[in-house]
């Protein structure tokens, strides 16, 4: 893709860890990729939080706390909810809920709105769970960061600077990849791997501009096209 | 009331201990209350597992543990939470989601729905809150057991043998209490104590008969209509 002269950013919901640590990894597995060609969540609710002058108290993985170097978090006037894992306590739950609660107007922050994902010892809750356990217990709705939310694939743009009808969404969830990316004007195509499922394929809201059996073939047919 | 010649039940949606536990509680503060004057959702579950043939996988406090012992917890084939408190952890989570996911049609059954609760050391989240992360997570609709289902109420007015239009309920929920009791075709006083809230006068669909500043004083009401 970048020999073709074509640009290219990454959009992750991941929020396990910083960017730093998710280029280095896709590094060592031999992705010649770099910190600002990556869009992620935390970096987009910073920016949330400073337009809007909140200090937030953060629910999220410890690795990702340095993310949040730069923001006030003192007296904390919202609460920011990420893919806390081990984090996610009896008790730090309840500890944002207090929060929250206590709030004239509480303001609940979400990096993603995934059901669940798979690791290596099985399937854990993902972020998306405990912020409908937020949302009901202080009838509030969350301000969702990243993949779907249309503003997440404009700044995915913006930092591309093309419009979306030039840009190419590929992933392998059909809602978050390739919905949001269909609702904000761009086309998308699903890979048949990952967290892709054949009934995918009879999703009722979410139709694909195109499937391709994996990101190689997508890359040969976005090429072929050039 | 009981020396009045009424009959009396008592409904509650505790599922942090057994009925005998709570039962010596309410003794010990001068309630002369037995057992079976007790409509609680951990026995209601357990008679619908019975007549459904299910067997659960239990996320409940420990101390509700005793309530299921008649029951097969063998290869289990639904969820059962309650309000677990501390036993809500990231892995017995994790555990229940997987469970529940990995079956051909989910059954997940809540010992109510409440939002949270107040303790010595503050509000916590009640199994409303899990309940819902589960669905969320499973994409499934829980069955609750507990105040406001009508078959609880159904239940208790069972137990007193009475039909619905001649009994009255008495409670501090104004959704739970009031809510569940008059879709089950009883009258429902609200008292102002306990979760009460002024903000509970204006609720949007919940209107009880009438309210009462206390316990002792909706008693009194109710002896004098005699």
């Amino acid at each position: 893709i970048k020999a073709a002269g074509l640009k290219l950013q990454l959009c992750t919901n991941e929020t396990q860890a910083t960017r730093e640590n998710f280029v280095r990894k896709l590094r060592a597995l031999g992705f010649d990729i770099s910190v600002a060609e990556v869009t992620a969540p935390a970096p987009a609710a910073c920016r949330l939080l400073k337009e809007r002058g909140l200090r937030p108290h953060l629910l999220v993985h410890d690795d990702l706390i340095p993310e949040f170097a730069e923001v006030d978090k003192t007296n904390p006037n919202c609460v920011v909810l990420g893919d806390a894992a081990e984090n996610f306590t009896y008790a730090n739950l309840n500890e944002a809920f207090r929060l929250l609660i206590g709030m004239e107007k509480p303001i609940l922050i979400s990096l993603g709105k995934g059901r669940y994902y798979k690791e290596t010892d099985g399937l854990k809750l993902d972020v998306g769970a405990y912020m409908k356990a937020l949302e009901y217990a202080c009838d509030v709705q969350a301000e969702v960061v990243g993949k779907p939310a249309k503003s997440f694939f404009e700044s995915a743009l913006a930092e591309l600077g093309v419009p979306p009808e030039q840009a190419i969404m590929i992933g392998d969830d059909i809602v978050s990849d390739v919905g949001g990316a269909q609702q904000c004007g761009m086309r998308a195509l699903q890979v048949r791997t990952g967290k892709y499922r054949p009934s995918d394929e009879n999703h009722p809201e979410v139709k694909p501009d195109a499937y391709v059996n994996n990101l190689a073939e997508a890359v040969d047919i976005i090429l072929q096209h050039l």
